[in-house]
């Protein structure tokens, strides 16, 4: 089998750039890597394994000439370049919410749910940043004990909107601290030393887009549409990582003892946990690793049974990036990339 | 019945100046004013309606010729100070954690539980920043339909450390975006641009003491040890004001609409949900106000009949100092500041 031939649309953005990273360190076999972003970037130059990758128009033609698409883009980009792509037979890992949620879109996270890599139609979604570093603590005990239940509280850095939201962070902190008034654009509040309990817009129930997506993407990726699950999504001024605060209810009981075990078996989990040195996840540690890190794990003090966690994860890298990579391990792996195009 | 003769311990610390700043804004009744601080500050001016106040030494004299003492110190300090005040009759208002949970010390929110203050022996207490909010938000609804459960995790600012902290946080924040490396004294870990699963230290449950407190204080305040409650508490890189996404079921269900009709209604608690506008509670909104706010009301959707919310306070002045002073009016109303002293 030959190696596919791979585009990065968005590869200018916080997400392309790590990817590009992320597809170096993995040795991911490549027989061509070309960039796509934005009109104002066609041209621009990005450093690949030594040699200067060209910033092109994604396009009909282009898409014609490769076989697997990486996108990571606005959802309007995402709806309209998706379909295009894979209706010229090249496979798309999508990052945006277009499609995660149609039936005959897998949404998959590899160690949990690689397999169902196997019925796509030509279109791959990864999950939302702040469901997968949730699926991939709470998987472990769900496959061995059925979750019942999950409240969570996150705490999502602004890398989560983009490079424009970093760079506003950075811009506001600064002058807040020079005593000038921050510029806000990117948020409806200034971010900087404050916290924002809306990720997303909302929704008629009063959760937002971002919560919703925690409810529905865990349920899929994990198959179990029985879950019942409350989220409270919090923008914080933190440039990278999302942490969360989970409690968590199952079948029957669970042990913190017992949950640690299972999650430390787990590959792409580390279990960081010794509140005597004061260990546990943070978003500065889990920045630049592909890892998700689960700490404080602890019995649920309000229900007999039930467990309270810390998660934290690199929300460009496992949370974007690293999964979609290794979604495309798997499509590789499985040679599901030689499928016929919708 | 003349006016009290008033002590504020820790007066140069972050509570100790907004307590100052709350008593002339309350136009709190005074037949004489003293401040105290640690050695260092002896001699020091502070402003106080238009004259300035000479921080002195706290001692038994000092403490004979007061009727009431704020403590705003160490656990150390207030367990020695407030117990030292009281033997010379002075009424103690502790804002530590040195006596909240002893059986003869009412711990107090008026709004809630003001008759408490009948029954001290000497020394009262107020909760715990992370807890006022919390039982401020619940107790109106908590009193027409029992809370059984609560699940919360808090989003805290550094003022609830102290003065030192806020001058941490700043200094990282510029040292980080100078490109340099943070200098880290006040937390185990750098908070600027990162979150801390930690506030307090750990005990042997795997929950810290602060989340311990939210427990107990919860319980003691609200008259209700049965309650069930397990508590994640974060600190956040904001200079002021704690937020909490909390999760509760009651004995009955229990609609939004409801819950924002009962917490309308109670004296200083302020709902600002219009979530189409944009419109929840934010640290840097809270700040500098009294009240505590709360939005996002909406159904839990992973239990029925349950409700989440976000609720955020200014800690310094309803967290601390406002309810302090709030006590205060309670006991010159109830006269109980004429009592016998321990």
């Amino acid at each position: 089998m030959p190696d596919p031939r791979v585009v990065i649309v968005g590869a200018t953005g916080a997400v392309g750039r790590v990817a590009l990273q992320v597809i170096e360190e993995r040795r991911f076999p490549l027989a061509s890597l070309r960039v796509c972003a934005t009109p104002r970037s066609y041209g621009k130059l990005l450093p690949f394994r030594g040699q200067d990758l060209v910033v092109e128009e994604a396009n009909a033609a282009l898409f014609a000439g490769c076989d697997l698409a990486f996108i990571s883009a606005s959802t309007a980009a995402s709806r309209e370049l998706g379909r295009l792509a894979a209706g010229e037979g090249c496979v798309v890992i999508d990052d945006s919410s277009a499609y995660r949620m149609e039936p005959d879109v897998p949404l998959v996270v590899p160690e949990i749910n690689g397999a169902d890599v196997d019925w796509h139609k030509g279109i791959l979604s990864i999950p939302n940043c702040s469901t997968t570093p949730l699926v991939m603590a709470l998987w472990p005990l769900h496959r061995i004990n059925p979750v019942k239940r999950i409240t969570v509280a996150t705490y999502q850095s602004v890398s989560g909107t983009g490079a424009a939201a970093m760079a506003e962070l950075d811009a506001q902190a600064r002058d807040i601290l020079d005593g000038k008034v921050p510029t806000v654009e990117t948020y409806p509040h200034q971010i900087a030393f404050n916290v924002l309990p809306q990720v997303d817009a909302f929704l008629e129930s009063g959760y937002t887009v971002e919560e919703q997506k925690m409810v529905d993407e865990t349920r899929k990726i994990m198959h179990a549409p029985e879950i019942a699950i409350s989220a409270t999504c919090v923008r914080v001024p933190v440039p990278v990582s999302h942490s969360e605060a989970v409690h968590v209810e199952f079948e029957r009981p669970m042990g913190p003892g017992e949950a640690r075990a299972l999650m430390s078996d787990f590959p792409g989990l580390v279990v960081l946990d010794d509140p005597a040195n004061s260990s546990y996840p943070m978003p500065v540690d889990a920045t630049g690793k592909d890892d998700v890190f689960v700490g404080r794990i602890r019995a649920d003090a309000s229900k007999e049974g039930g467990l309270a966690m810390w998660v934290v994860s690199d929300n460009l890298r496992k949370g974007a990036a690293t999964n979609a990579i290794q979604i495309a391990e798997e499509i590789v792996k499985r040679g599901a990339w030689l499928r016929a195009p919708l």
